[in-house]
This record gives C-alpha cells, sequence and structure tokens, in this order.
C-alpha cells in the first residue's frame, strides 16, 4: 500500500539533531556494555573503528528478532523473515526477479496474514501454514475462526496444525517446505513469520536479569536490574495490565509510553508503566479483527475461573440505514463483580471503534454495568440507539443478574439440558444445533406444556435476542433455564472448532 | 437514503401483542389524567369513542414537539416541520407536485443539517438562516465553523445572526421569508427547524411538577411529582452528568436508557438515570461533527471557570497510510485535577470513534492522563501508535504539568504577550497571525538572544508540535512563554469569529 518507502522513515539523524540537539549515530553497533564502568563498546560500520563512551544513565531499546528455527534447509535462498525495509526490499526483488507465482507463509499471526494479503494483491497464490489450531494467537480460536473463513473465501490456502519440518530446493529450482506430516508444498518463497523474540544479547551480555519468557525484566519504572540502566520496548517483559502476570507485547503503543516513562525517570520525574491490555487490530482484505484485554484462552492460562463470556452479532449501525454489516463481539467478565476482562470483535466496519471504547474501559476498571449505560454517538449511518457497546454490557449484566443466565457453549454437550430452538421453523430445517427440537417464540406461551420442568433447558436463536425473550417466559414460568450466547452464529463459530468436536462427540454418546 | 418507508417503523402493535404479550393501542390519544382516582381518558380516533381505563403506574414519554413559533405567515402552505413519518411524506409531496426548486431552513441544528444535505441531494438549492452567530448549538463556534466551510463548499448559502421575521406568498405563489434585518428570500419550501420543545400537555394538565427549562421534572429513578407516574425521554428534564445542571436532551439513547430505569423501578427494583452526557453526532456531506460532554459556551454558562482547552489536528490513521485525513478536536478539561469534561471533533474519518473513546472516559470521570495512557488500536490503517486520544491527553498534561502552559485563544490579543511563530519562512509568508514575528524552530537555538527575557512570548506554528519543541527550549532557558494550542489550523477556526475579532480590535488599538 505504500509506494514510497521512505515514508516509513519517521526521523533522520539530522532532524534529531537539528530539531533537538541530539546525536543520533547511525551504523553504530554497540557491541558490549560495562555496567561497573559505566560505559559501552561501539562498533562504527562504516570505519571499523571500536571505541568506548561512557553513560549516567543507558537506555537499551533493542527491539525483537523474528524467530528462524533451526529446521533444515532454513539458510536457503527464498526463506525471508521481515522485520526491517531492507527485508521487505528483498521479498520484493525476489518476486519480480523469479516472477515468483506462489508463497508459503509459515505462521498465521498479526505479520503472516498482512503479508498473506500484500503478496495476494501482487498476484501469488498464497499457503499459510500454522502449527496451532488457530490463526492469530491472540484471539480466542472461534472469534480467529471467522477470519479464517474470510481468509479462504479470498483464496488463502490455510493449513492448521500444521508444523513445518523442513525446507529443500527442487530439481527445477524452487522451494519445498515439508510439514511434520508429511505433506510437501512446492512454492516460490517463504516467509516465516513464527513470532519474535526479545533481542536481548547485549542484556544478558551485561548480567541484566531476563524473565522467564525471555524478555528483559523491568520493574514499573523501566529500570533493569542494573539502576543505571533502563529497557523499553519490545525486547522486555512487562505486566499484563488484566491478569498482572508477565507478559511480552510486541506492540508500538506500549513501546512509546515505556520510553516516555524511562525518560521522566532518568529526568528525576516520578512515572510509572501502568502494564500492557494487548490492544491489537488487523485488517486482512477488508475484515477487521480487534481485541483487548485478555482472551478466554490467556485468562484460563492465567488460572482465572471466575470469568464469563456472551458472543453478540449486532450490526455496526442503524439495519434500516444501507450497509449495515453485522460485528462480532466476544465480551470476556468477571462474574464476581462484573469487571470487563477483554474484548474482542471481528466485522467488515465499526470494529475498532468498539474495541478502542472497551480498552478505555478496561483501563478504568469498568464493569459491564457501565457498559450498558455508556453514552455514545448515535445517528443512523454511524451506530443504534443501544450501540452494540451496551447491547454487550445489557447481555453480560442480564447475565450477571440472573436475569439471562448463560450456558457456556463448551459445556453445552455434557450439560445434559434440553436444547430449544426458538427460531420458526423454516430457519431451524436451514441450519440448527444437532439435537435441537424446536419451539418458536411466537408459539411459546402457548406450548409451554410441552417443556420439562424437571429438566435444564438451553435455549438459542439466530443471534440471541429472541431466546432472550423465551428464557424470560421460561424462568418467569418456573422453567429452569440458559440462553446459548449469540445463537446459531456463534454455533456457526464453534463447530468446526475440534474442541467442539470432542467435547460434542463425548456428550452424545 | 432509507428508500423504503416501512423499514423505520421499529416494531408494530401486532408483534408487541404476540411476542410481549403486551397491548398496544395505536390511534388512542390520552385526553387526560386524574391522579388522584389513577385513571386515564381515552379517546379511540377510529371510533370517537371516550373511555376511562385505570392505572398503577403511569409512564408518560410524549416526546417533544417543534418549535413553531407564532410569526406572521407560519401557517402558510408550503412551510413544514419535521418530526413524523407522515411530516417527511408531505414534505417530499410537496417537493413533487410544485417541483420545487429551492428551500430555506430555518435553524441550523441537527434537523436542519441532515435536511439541507438531503435536499440537495433532490436537487434542490439550499439556503440555511440561522438566528445565532454559529450553527450547531451544541458545539463551540470555532468548532461549528469547520461544519460551516464544509456546508458553503457544498454549495449551501449560510445565513448566520439572521432572524426569521415572518412569512408571505408571492404574486407568482411562491414562499417569501423576511429576516428582522429586512432581508427577503424567495423560495419553494420552508423547513423550521429551531429546535423542539417538550410535551407537556398532559402532565401540566395533571399538575405534575415542571423543570425551569419547560421539561416534566422527575426524579433519578423517572418518577414524577406524582408517586404513580413516571415520565421519560424527550418530554423530561435530566441533569447534565458533567455540570449537575437540568437539561433537555433530545437523543434516542438516553430516552433508552430512562425506559429501563422507570422500568425497573416499577417493577421493584432499585435503579437510577445517570445523568445525560450529550453525546451527539452528525454527518453532512460526508464530514463527521461529533461531541460529548460540556461544550465551552456550556460550561461558562454553568459557571465553571477553572477548565482549559486545548486544540489539535491529528490525522485519523498513519501519515505514511494512503488517505490520511484531519481531526479537527478540541478537549476541555479540569485546571486542578485534569477531569475531562467535553470533547469537539471534526473531520471525515475516525471522528465518531474518538469521541466514543472520550465518552467512556468521562463517564468513568477519567482525567487527561488517562488518555496519554489510553492503549488503543494500532495499526498504520487505523490509527498511530501514539493515536489522536493519546496526543489530546499528552497537550493537555502538558499544560497541567506546566511543561507546555497554553494562552488561550481568546486572551491572546489582550495579553500584551510577543507572538512567535516558529514555522518556516515560507510557511510564513502563505498565512500567519497579525502581528506575529518569525523565528523558525530550525534557527532557535541560535538566535534566543535576539527575543526578550522581559516579557511574556506566545507560540504558534502549524498545529502545535513545533511550537511544543520551540516553548520547552525557551522555558528551559529562562523564557517565559505560553502555546496558542492547535496553531496556524486553529487560528483559522477563530480568525473569522465575531467574538475574536472583537478581542482582536480591542488588543491591536
Amino acid at each position: 500500500m505504500i509506494q514510497d518507502e521512505q515514508q516509513l522513515l519517521v526521523a533522520t539523524a539530522e532532524l534529531f539533531k537539528e530539531r533537538f540537539n541530539i546525536e543520533a549515530r547511525t551504523e553504530s553497533e554497540v557491541t558490549s556494555i560495562d555496567p561497573e564502568a559505566r560505559t559501552i563498546e561501539v562498533r562504527d560500520l562504516r570505519s571499523g573503528t571500536v571505541y568506548r563512551e561512557p553513560y549516567d544513565a543507558l537506555v537499551l531499546a533493542p527491539g525483537a528478532n523474528p524467530v528462524r528455527p533451526p529446521l533444515p534447509g532454513i539458510d536457503l535462498h527464498g526463506i525471508f523473515v521481515l522485520r526491517t525495509i531492507p527485508d521487505s526490499r528483498g521479498i520484493k526483488s525476489w518476486i519480480e526477479d523469479r516472477k515468483a507465482q506462489s508463497a508459503v507463509i509459515v505462521g498465521g499471526g498479526l505479520v503472516g496474514l498482512e503479508m498473506a494479503e500484500n503478496l495476494v494483491r501482487l498476484g501469488l497464490s498464497v499457503s499459510v501454514v500454522e502449527m496451532l489450531d488457530q490463526i492469530l494467537p491472540p484471539f480466542d480460536p472461534e472469534m480467529a475462526e471467522l477470519v479464517q473463513q474470510h481468509l479462504a473465501a479470498n483464496q488463502i490456502n490455510i493449513q492448521l496444525g500444521s508444523a513445518v519440518a523442513g525446507f529443500a530446493e527442487t530439481e527445477t529450482g524452487r522451494l519445498e517446505v515439508r510439514t511434520q506430516s508429511g505433506q510437501k508444498l512446492e512454492t516460490d518463497l517463504v516467509i516465516l513469520s513464527i513470532g519474535v523474540r526479545p533481542e536481548t544479547r547485549l542484556a544478558q551480555q551485561a548480567g541484566l536479569q531476563l524473565g522467564k519468557r525471555g524478555g528483559i525484566r523491568v520493574d514499573e519504572s523501566m529500570r533493569t536490574s542494573d539502576p543505571n540502566i533502563w529497557a523499553v520496548g519490545d525486547a522486555v517483559e512487562s505486566r499484563d495490565f488484566v491478569t498482572g502476570g508477565w507478559t511480552i507485547a510486541a506492540l508500538a503503543g506500549p513501546a512509546n509510553r515505556q520510553g516516555r516513562v524511562a525518560a521522566d525517570v532518568i529526568c528525576g520525574r516520578s512515572s510509572s508503566f501502568r502494564g500492557v491490555q494487548a490492544t491489537a487490530v488487523v485488517g486482512v482484505f477488508g475484515l477487521t479483527a480487534a481485541s483487548t484485554g485478555a482472551s478466554e484462552k490467556a485468562l484460563r492460562r492465567a488460572g482465572t475461573d471466575s470469568f464469563e463470556a456472551v458472543y453478540l452479532h449486532p450490526v455496526q449501525h442503524a439495519g434500516y440505514y444501507p450497509g449495515a454489516s453485522p460485528i462480532h463481539m466476544k465480551l470476556l467478565f468477571s462474574r464476581k463483580d462484573g469487571r470487563i476482562l477483554g474484548a474482542q470483535a471481528v466485522g467488515m466496519e465499526g470494529v475498532e471503534k468498539r474495541i478502542d471504547v472497551i480498552a478505555m474501559a478496561i483501563q478504568n476498571r469498568a464493569t459491564v454495568y457501565d457498559l450498558e449505560e455508556a453514552e455514545l454517538c448515535y445517528a443512523p449511518q454511524y451506530g443504534s440507539a443501544k450501540d452494540p457497546i451496551n447491547m454487550a454490557g445489557m447481555i453480560a449484566a442480564n447475565a450477571l443478574r440472573g436475569d439471562a443466565p448463560l450456558m457456556p457453549w463448551l459445556d453445552m454437550m455434557d450439560s445434559g439440558a434440553t436444547l430449544v430452538d426458538v427460531r420458526e421453523p423454516e430457519e431451524f430445517a436451514a441450519m440448527h444445533i444437532p439435537g435441537a427440537i424446536n419451539m418458536p417464540l411466537t408459539q411459546l406461551r402457548e406450548r409451554l406444556v410441552e417443556l420439562p420442568l424437571d429438566r435444564e433447558l438451553m435455549l438459542n436463536c439466530g443471534v440471541g435476542q429472541r431466546s432472550y425473550y423465551a428464557l424470560r417466559i421460561l424462568l418467569q414460568n418456573g422453567f429452569k433455564a440458559r440462553n446459548l450466547s449469540g445463537g446459531i452464529n456463534t454455533f456457526a463459530q464453534f463447530r468446526n472448532r475440534p474442541e467442539f468436536q470432542r467435547s460434542s462427540s463425548t456428550a452424545t454418546r
């Protein structure tokens, strides 16, 4: 999308000198730190000269490196990583020189997917090989599923649960990607986007403490274990704002904040980094996926179990205004006090707006009750009188108050509950959850006698609105019932997931 | 934009009966309330029958009526208000039947401007006649100015400070709009969009207490002065969440919330309405203007003087990504503790997102320091590592911390300070504030001796970035200096404003 490479450079060394009176020495590699003497050793890459430079305060901001695993054939020509502008230049030249027709991207994270789209736009046919059983690891699998479907619809070949075993050159000079399951993919170009690893060589050499996740350990003022050395950015471990655990977040926003905190503290001001919310967004082929706070996976990893999740599929603006399209949302919140723990959303429009609003709410330690009452911009082309944010809050608050309790999707098959689909017969006929009985909302009041009072009911409709009404009717008539959040639309996100299949197959025995 | 009128109807009486078992009696006018007997008198408009109906709890939701002032000629054919679908039908028929070529809209509020755009799209030439010296009364005048320029660029004729004296029919059967200044505008169609007035006829007849602003007075549980009668929506007065004063907010979101609060309380639940933030958005010809919280005007009206305002003009996403366009923002905050009081923004893209995030921040009583640290979605096509929200927070926090103190725009001419424009000479030559001297940032360090140490300096650049650097250099060198927030871009918003002209002419004497 960016035609002129120069546009990617935020500032030059000359601008730093002129504007800030700061000397930025480019092409100068710091080869070691002497924390006792408070000096660094620098090699001038142009002249080869090596010299020592003293410091009062030292800030490490070396970033992170793309992971390049020691697989057979990893050093073959045509296997690239993407970190720097020269990296991207190398990829483009290779494509032009070889008239490349196809590419294999190893890793389905943010960078991998953005590469996939850009290579398709260059005319290549693209495969993504991902070791995990989902793309976009920061997202929960049933949310990533939506992105995966969109990529498939845009001719991207996605292979999940597929670990690369090695690379080889074919007789015709092309590349062959071999997976552990024995599959072979022939291609002109491989891009490794398996993730990044904090660059800690200097820090280790200087004896600075590292964290368990491999990043430089810093305190809230971004100070390392050496009192005269600070570290910021992708090289450090940070506190997760929601779970409180250590995390490595290779994100530009937090890196910026960390730099300011370190500068404040070095200049004698009290300042501290409040942690990382991991707010992130990616756009592929017009679809936007965004998230903030903890995912369900992250909450489980952190040992948090007192949470609930709601799903919803509201349109981004008034349904009657032309161009309405759904936003698929997941909201995670504490069962104890309603505090918002995280949110994920996928859709064509208005996605990042809702995640940004929830990001601000999480920062302020707000609850789902606050989302219910949020007063947001409304005109028909921008939102609804009840914005998706309000709807998410209401569904969550209804669950917490006991007005509309939830049946978690992964529990449904083992619950022993009777599944009642309250949509109209023609909708039921088109698709329904296996095992469901159909009792339309419009007939429910008259047909209550047909439902068991001694067995729990779980309800679904299309997105959750009608099943909410049905649930209220049932609860007020003495039935025991819970809702499947987000209805058939959420089912469509789960049904291909292996963990759901497993749960399902156990239950139908 | 909406072709099918039926799409504007959210629900039918039949749906209410079928889904909720609620009887919705349409074409039934309530003519009076007997609060003692707890009955209402209803007239069936189809049969003419009048009957009494008892109630346990009564909820009034009559909305508001468009103001139709008793001016000469106000009842002429061709003078419309717009509240209901039949109103819009009447306007469309009139335009078609008369082959109308032009329209005059009286009132430049939200409804007036939306009408203006839609009439232009129907091929009419449109004039807006506004009594005040700005359009969009909820906005501060220098923010409304941006919308006004955009309307003018789209061929809308806007007349500010122009009060209508009356209407007449011309000899050829057209309409003539006469202003108090003696101007006459001939047109085919007049739309009155002067504002709305709470519908309080029934409430008054029942002896319910009204507020000073003319709405039904209710408590936090939406109960009127009669313990068995509640009132919600555009007919009531609400508390302003920021200033604490009474206000009338004819907005759909708050009306929805009020309805839920009243229902909760009637059903025996404790629930209260937290007040109105007045979050609003309007789109005209692709431009979006949005606001939340208090305007500067509203703060002054409420007697709040301990606040500051910052202006900024960031682009909506990374500048190097194609399609970057500015968002003009104004942020109001408490000088005491940095609490956010209000925000307004105008631009082509990403406007309502930023206002929604600030709306959530205001709801949580957050500060500008929270905006500084907000962690929002960033990818080049969505935002920046330092989002406009962060930038607004940083500029405000820099002012509060004393790092970059502000000179309010309306004080500049009376301040006696020396105005220094730190842009490059060619920029200065193209446009500058009268009386400014030019000293580019790039030369500032060398030319400090040319500046007075005994007189305050006020600085401007293009948007405020370079003048921030200049200010820091000056303050650290012992000068007394303040910034003009938002630079030349903000000056362009102020320079045509009468209050600025007045201030300016006083000062240059």
